[in-house]
């Protein structure tokens, strides 16, 4: 059993949530992740809450088994360690604002000239060239910009945000890819690449449909409400005590729904494709809730389960945290403070790999400069 | 000028999104996708709205430039060809329900064994272990039962769907790290690995604050309207002529807003930390609109930006697709058609790397055992 990335050693100089999220990953396929951060603050997530015995439990959903190191990237000592780091490393990742890295000496052109082995990794808000470039940016800014909440959300009512920070995590999960691909395109080279990833291009990288859409009609679509506006049925309906979701995605799963609903509709016209479904989408729904009403959710679940048709209940987060799939999978793991006991609770590894460990908890997220000794002697072992 | 997957080969026996999503992503870094389809309907989402041509933009938009051959695996000699083809790749990617490859006599241990150089890539919806593995799923079941659709929306109304699918998206992403970090892995020891990506697990896995939030305080976080529940002030204004986002994550950009707009809060204790200013959003939130109501979202969008401040538009997608910064960025491509004219637009590639290439166009979406000539003569070149 060896993790894929056994070895590897990340320079993360990452804050808040897209940088931390990649690193997260790679560190979670065994890659030695040592964050190194501004002396006195650290990473801003620091002071978000929920808190426990003082700690925030976000930074630790997200830093969890990396190592830390205070450094003023301004001083000379300490850019003297930075630069040994620089040479042992294989990958240095950074989510400033476009041009803090340049000023500090260590932007693309002066690290690549004296570390040519390393793989930079940058994210940020709008990218590294194009005019907006160094405007600054969060989660939100992203999402309403880039066109996810105008999708997200009910009709006729105000846009609301992905409840999940995709604008962040998305952009992180591209970076991830680039410097997994950089990494594999070094063993060729011997040389490190520059990935530049932008968390609103990333909003942009996952409309599919939307853009699709737009681009064939010349119409932007407008909030999708609880269903798939290119796929039909493929939504939330009401059964007599509440939502629950029915996505039946092809024709065939169309027809075993109308069979385990008793709805003769498989041989209607108005119903026989998926494009003639999406045209009389409003006319289906309701012809499908006149029957699902007449049940609870946890029948009807069973009944169209049985039946082979996709569907499940609308789960909140508690729920979700004690579903038997996701305890059975390994999702659900403790992250364990100092002294070896659970602190926190946070998300598993989602990327299951044969031969690979699946450990059940993390060690701690770190202090802030909690590693300084151990990385200073692991620096000197050469 | 290389893509850092040029001389990768993919077999792509994926459908719909997920899979598709995450084998466009190795595509447009280089790599040869090879589909490989069921003879007489192919990929379900040929059949998805809106068409121009009779072709779907759908399909377009998430197979642009890949290559696609008919073959039935229950047929002696297709599966010969599927053979020939599994010993030339270096991955294969599947999204069938778990037990599908393994009735073909595809299933992991077997392809290992014939192939240990082959990394093995399989999305589902729920795994291919757990009690649920078998259970048929589709976005909106993963973003249902996974706990996003329960903080996304407005309180005390329905719960509705992030509007970008991310229930597949982002489960192709993670099966995409996983690949990656396989390949990165093969070239030490030069077998494949087998990555096993559950839909339902990734929606657990971008929950961040939800379940840092339940894991501490015990209750699970409702719909989070269009604010980050654990940063203030981060949501939507409202403007004299309509909502925009204001989003300021941490103390140095809220003492910068509160100079901007005029609103001496700065060194009020309920606002003096994120921890405070959360406990007290809701005033807060009154306090900033009874200002930003006086003046024009472009007006505040400009003066915040000028000072700093992360600040935007909440864009519709013919707006984004319009955007200076996007389009700077090359983020909007043309799908071209089989006479190299523009058929349809789709989103660019969010991994900007150095030194390798970013077109601004894509090649056609293959028809349906379209490159059955071109894939055969490949693999007998040897």
């Amino acid at each position: 059993m060896t993790a894929p990335l056994y070895g590897y050693t990340i320079l993360d100089l990452t804050h808040v949530l897209a940088g931390p999220f990649c690193t997260m990953t790679l560190s979670d396929m065994g890659a030695q992740v040592i964050k190194v951060e501004p002396p006195g603050t650290g990473d801003d997530t620091r002071t978000f809450p929920p808190f426990k015995d003082g700690k925030s439990a976000y930074f630790a959903a997200i830093n969890h088994g990396k190592k830390s190191i205070a450094l003023n990237l301004k001083e000379d000592g300490d850019r003297q360690t930075f630069e040994k780091l620089l040479a042992r490393a294989d990958v240095i990742v950074e989510n400033y604002r476009p041009g803090v890295m340049e000023r500090l000496g260590y932007g693309w052109d002066d690290l690549h000239a004296a570390f040519p082995h390393l793989v930079y990794g940058a994210v940020s808000g709008f990218g590294h060239t194009g005019p907006d470039s160094k405007r600054p940016a969060y989660d939100m800014v992203v999402q309403a910009r880039g066109g996810v909440m105008s999708i997200t959300g009910e009709k006729d009512r105000d846009p609301v945000r992905a409840g999940a920070s995709i604008g962040d995590i998305v952009a992180g999960m591209f970076l991830c890819q680039g410097i997994l691909a950089a990494l594999l395109d070094r063993e060729r080279t011997g040389k490190g690449r520059k990935i530049d990833v932008a968390m609103l291009d990333s909003q942009l990288a996952i409309l599919e449909h939307a853009i699709a859409i737009t681009s064939v009609t010349g119409q932007a679509p407008g909030p999708s409400g609880a269903r798939h506006p290119s796929i039909t049925p493929f939504e939330t309906f009401h059964a007599s005590d509440g939502l629950f979701v029915i996505a039946a995605g092809n024709d065939r799963l169309f027809e075993k729904l109308c069979i385990a609903l008793n709805l003769p509709l498989a041989d209607d016209d108005r119903f026989a494709s998926n494009a003639e479904r999406c045209k009389h989408a409003r006319l289906l729904k309701r012809l499908i809730e006149a029957v699902t009403l007449d049940n609870t959710r946890a029948y009807w679940i069973a009944r169209l389960t049985a039946a082979g048709i996709p569907t499940g209940p609308i789960q909140s987060v508690d729920q979700v945290m004690r579903d038997p799939q996701i305890l059975a999978r390994n999702m659900l793991v403790d992250v364990l403070d100092k002294n070896g006991r659970q602190a926190f609770k946070a998300a598993g590894n989602p990327i299951k790999m044969s031969d690979a460990p699946d450990p059940t908890s993390r060690g701690p997220a770190p202090d802030l400069d909690g590693n300084r000794g151990e990385i200073l002697r692991w620096l000197e072992q050469g």
